[in-house]
């Protein structure tokens, strides 16, 4: 049975750019689960309330509802164990460092570079809401956030260290092959990726070489993905 | 077969403090393989030429000589496979992650920290190479590396959000039991712990919990340790 998610859309429905629904749909075309989208915007909240909360990703699968991307990625691999996304317990635990640090330092070092390019592609109905929490959020205005970042980007490459050294010493971040660690930050550079035109990795980074070698798996999913 | 460990000891021998060889101390433990630690200091370099290199810790196992933590616990997990270490290839994939991050964010993190205080427990014959490799690499004098340190630990222990939010979810890094991941973060911490009396922790932090946790496995491996 296909799976249904709902995914953030921007002001062309076309448009994907959520760095967790991301994670799913990479995670999806792992275990080549046929997968329908729904776009949803930000203010859309009745959409999803039959999910007991206000994010995407949500996903129905026949009865069952899933909110929230790590719970989702768990739920995939119990329902649908193979090909694994993670492998063993072990490996899903230490995956959930590799997601911690995605949510704590990747998600919010991207926002910081492009957040005011995300505020022209949203929808129109999502503009307000989107300034408001995000300035909130920040503390700043949205166009102050990503001011200076031609400088700012330097540092930024600098927290992907940890991505750099792995990256090194193998293809993937799951190691001989790509697991639902590769679905996380693949996942999370798909934000930029899709929403601003600003190059958050530099050319010649071994990150972007393994980014540019996610974008063409699963049937080239990333790379042919709408961009802004 | 008892393995031999070159071990980083201070002025007082029975004073072990280095991050990477208390990761293979836990490893060890954690797998219950005895072992015989040598101490050695930063300038003995003949004492491992044997190993090729000029770090420790590096382990002879019989005829085997192993030097570098990561490459010792790989080695370790090959050799003798239970009680993992890893649990699977891309557990241990994953734990390359952790492992990454622990060398370039919070192992600089602690140094930042505690240099000063290293420099006050370390054998006398090493102070000049300390001295001078250290400033080099901080680019600061070892008293200006940790000045303002009650201020800026704060800061430190925001870097530690990826391992709280894990921590909020599992008792464990490696999830219903340590795995290596849990040596690499608990080892990191035993080089402040065991070099000075600066706490780089804070009190009711989930963190500090899990390392107290950490402390007294093993039979208190961690906890019986000899401090500064």
């Amino acid at each position: 049975m296909t799976i249904i998610m709902h995914d953030l859309a921007g002001a062309d429905s076309a448009l994907r750019f959520s760095p967790y629904c991301w994670r799913i749909r990479f995670a999806l075309a792992h275990k080549g689960l046929p997968v329908e989208t729904i776009p949803w915007r930000f203010t859309d909240k009745p959409a999803i309330a039959f999910s007991g909360q206000g994010r995407v990703p949500v996903i129905r699968d026949g009865e069952t509802v899933v909110a929230d991307s790590w719970a989702i990625a768990e739920y995939l691999e119990a329902q649908y164990p193979a090909p694994p996304l993670f492998g063993s317990a072990s490996a899903q635990a230490h995956a959930r460092f590799i997601n911690a640090w995605a949510d704590a330092v990747l998600v919010g070092g991207i926002a910081r570079l492009i957040l005011r390019d995300i505020y022209d592609v949203i929808d129109p109905a999502d503009r307000v809401y989107f300034r408001q929490s995000r300035e909130a959020r920040f503390g700043t205005s949205l166009e102050e956030t990503q001011a200076g970042r031609e400088t700012h980007v330097a540092a930024f490459r600098e927290l992907l260290t940890p991505l750099r050294l792995v990256l090194r010493a193998q293809p993937w971040l799951g190691g001989a092959a790509p697991s639902y660690a590769d679905a996380i930050i693949a996942g999370s550079l798909m934000w930029p990726r899709c929403s601003s035109r600003f190059a958050v990795l530099a050319d010649g980074d071994v990150v972007t070489a393994w980014f540019e070698r996610m974008l063409d798996q699963y049937d080239g999913l990333g790379r042919q993905a709408v961009r802004a």
